[in-house]
């Protein structure tokens, strides 16, 4: 998550520049004792999983969005900004095969928060819940100075069988995307006041992936009860970089044909008329929340044919897992290295 | 938790003033839907309660600490902070009866933060976390431009014939805190600079208590595996504001010994100096984290031979529950409502 089109939150001139939001998360990592006998996944993946006696598994993601630094507040609607704080963790649960049931939201309010905001936050994030049936159920209030900040911690369920973590996928395997990827980029561009020339429809179309984001609850739960993904992960980061994370993940590395990304037409117009290139959107933009998952060479057709039919959901093949650790992208025919395109920023 | 000495975070003259914390609680709490069969207990306890299959529950708490809110950079270490963050959830985990487990951090991260803070930071929760056998199991990493902000969340795990909510107390129950009560306030008025001539060794005692709390988390086991207790809160607000919560989610009402306060030397050497009232902050003060409980009276003597046993802690026996749905406070043997004494905050 990230609110400037380039970097994340963390600037290089910063103090913590160097180290980065991965390298703060390794600095805990590290330091953490060895996970006991009931901690299944612990830092690393999208959720944490735990046993809990018996089959079931326990998922626990956590995503914290700052104002100024994920959203502006008059960038989005209060109602949106529940939405998306909820869509957002519900992802991550998705990402695991799970199916989320239960949210814990702590609020740092500013003062000039008025009920009407409120109101509107909580009807927007609570429609998400709903929607994806999870039930609100504790937090916490507090005051803050700063900006707005929502912090919400969602809890779902799978069984030991169907939980899929980042660190299966094998060479032969078939990367997917679940959905369009760079709609929210340029939803984001727009909504920074970027140039562009847009029809009504299009930036429609691009704010509302930007800002609603569509959690794929339902398909990770397809893929995961048929046993067809090998390693899952959500794009949230960017295609570059979350299919380096599950590179990582399962030692491995991964071969893109960035031509076959499923790039919308709204993306591409805008892009034109811009300037810019609709699959730096799509590479790297990040925010997409759709899902990134692999299925084993044999079962490619199976898994279009069963997402079509079950959900009517297009599911795109976009590469092929390898068994050398590197990222190498196809571009107009040409093989490529993401840091030779500019994306340095792929992996960890 | 809140910074000023008086009144949290809302002040009557901010947008949400009148509706204050509990009634951005109750605003949620009104609109989430029925609570499906496996949550056992909602928003408006320590805890959440959800059943997982068999007879165990999972308990489930957050807590946001947002910097010149909850915290003064210079007021408190980053050690100690980190151990406070922890410190405070697994309070509410310890006024469930319950065994805390593991914990999720969402830190929003100011760019003026190193790398050393930062160690400390993680060194102090952690050291909280291990002395507790609590595991860090994930998280999130943002950048904030307001302040640092730390939201935890923390699991914990009971059996449900052990878990102990609010609202269970009655008629003739036994009130007793776990410990000291007012050393937390007196504390942080030495924090905030205001009079008073204190010895070193006072003043090492009350900073202590206001910056390193101590979670009660074996006298809450040892309390709920024994069944002793009827209803428990821990003392976050302040024993009058805290007793009003558990009085009414039982809804009874209680008279209160305030004579009977374990109030330290310490505390009444400082108020006695800065011309200060110690019950004041025994009375309304907050953020001392010992356990507030209700015990059958039958088992009054019980419970005071136990925790000394097998804990050496003193429990003290502060007041009984009745059933008229009031707080009385005796002091000095007269019988007033805590709202003659200028506490009108201590219920919802």
């Amino acid at each position: 998550l990230r609110l400037s089109e380039k970097g994340c939150g963390f600037g290089m001139d910063e103090k913590l520049g160097k180290l980065g939001e991965f390298g703060v998360i390794d600095l805990f990592r590290r330091m953490v004792r060895p996970a006991r006998d009931w901690v299944s996944t612990g830092i690393g993946d999208d959720c944490a999983v735990l046993k809990l006696g018996g089959a079931e598994r326990l998922l626990v993601t956590t995503d914290m969005l700052v104002e100024d630094v994920h959203f502006l507040r008059d960038g989005i609607s209060p109602s949106q900004l529940g939405w998306k704080s909820m869509a957002v963790n519900l992802s991550d649960i998705a990402a695991m095969g799970g199916d989320p049931a239960a949210a814990f939201l702590a609020l740092g309010l500013t003062p000039d928060i008025d009920r009407t905001f409120l109101n509107a936050l909580r009807d927007g994030l609570l429609d998400c819940a709903s929607r994806f049936g999870v039930d609100l159920l504790g937090g916490d209030t507090v005051a803050s100075n700063g900006g707005l900040v929502l912090s919400l911690t969602v809890l779902g369920r799978a069984s030991s069988t169907e939980v899929v973590t980042r660190n299966g996928a094998g060479p032969g395997d078939v990367v997917f995307v679940g959905g369009g990827v760079g709609d929210s980029a340029a939803g984001l561009h727009l909504l920074l006041g970027s140039p562009g020339q847009i029809d009504p429809a299009d930036r429609g179309q691009l704010l509302k992936a930007h800002l609603e984001p569509q959690p794929q609850v339902e398909l990770g739960r397809l893929l995961a009860r048929n046993h067809l993904v090998t390693a899952m992960i959500d794009v949230s980061d960017g295609v570059l970089q979350d299919l380096g994370h599950l590179c990582e993940e399962s030692q491995v590395g991964a071969d893109l044909l960035a031509d076959q990304l499923p790039v919308s037409g709204a993306v591409r117009r805008l892009a034109l008329s811009a300037g810019r290139d609709p699959l730096d959107w799509a590479l790297s933009g990040g925010e997409d929340y759709v899902l990134l998952f692999c299925v084993p060479s044999d079962r490619e057709a199976e898994a279009i044919r069963l997402c079509e039919k079950e959900l009517e959901i297009q599911v795109v093949p976009i590469g092929t897992i390898g068994k050398e650790r590197r990222i190498r992208v196809r571009r107009d025919g040409v093989w490529t290295r993401p840091e030779e395109l500019g994306y340095d920023h792929f992996r960890r």
